[in-house]
């Protein structure tokens, strides 16, 4: 399977956000989060970088 | 393998900009791309969404 795990960028460190995500797309102003469950999360982020052998998307968070 | 293909959003369409992507990260005001062979692309793009099993990245270009 290809999905991939969501960190949040945090300083530092990158925090998991969400694991097993498979969509991500623009919501509002940030970002809807699906995972291969079809659990949604949203926050307020946008998308910093991503290695996706290594299954990693780093988020960023945006100011309102 | 867990690559995707990027698109670059035109409109309606979606235009192969690169093929089996394996990172993305911030590069000056764009993207770089890099490809499981190593080979990279640079685009004035950001991502806009993207939907892992089914290996899709869709970026849209951003103004100077």
């Amino acid at each position: 399977m290809c999905e991939a795990n969501a960190y949040l960028k945090d300083g530092e460190n990158d925090i998991l956000f969400m694991e097993s995500v498979d969509t991500i797309e623009p919501y509002e102003n940030g970002l809807k989060l699906v995972d291969i469950f079809g659990k949604q999360k949203f926050i307020q982020a946008k998308i910093k970088d991503m290695a996706l052998l290594n299954h990693r998307i780093i988020l960023e968070k945006t100011e309102l």
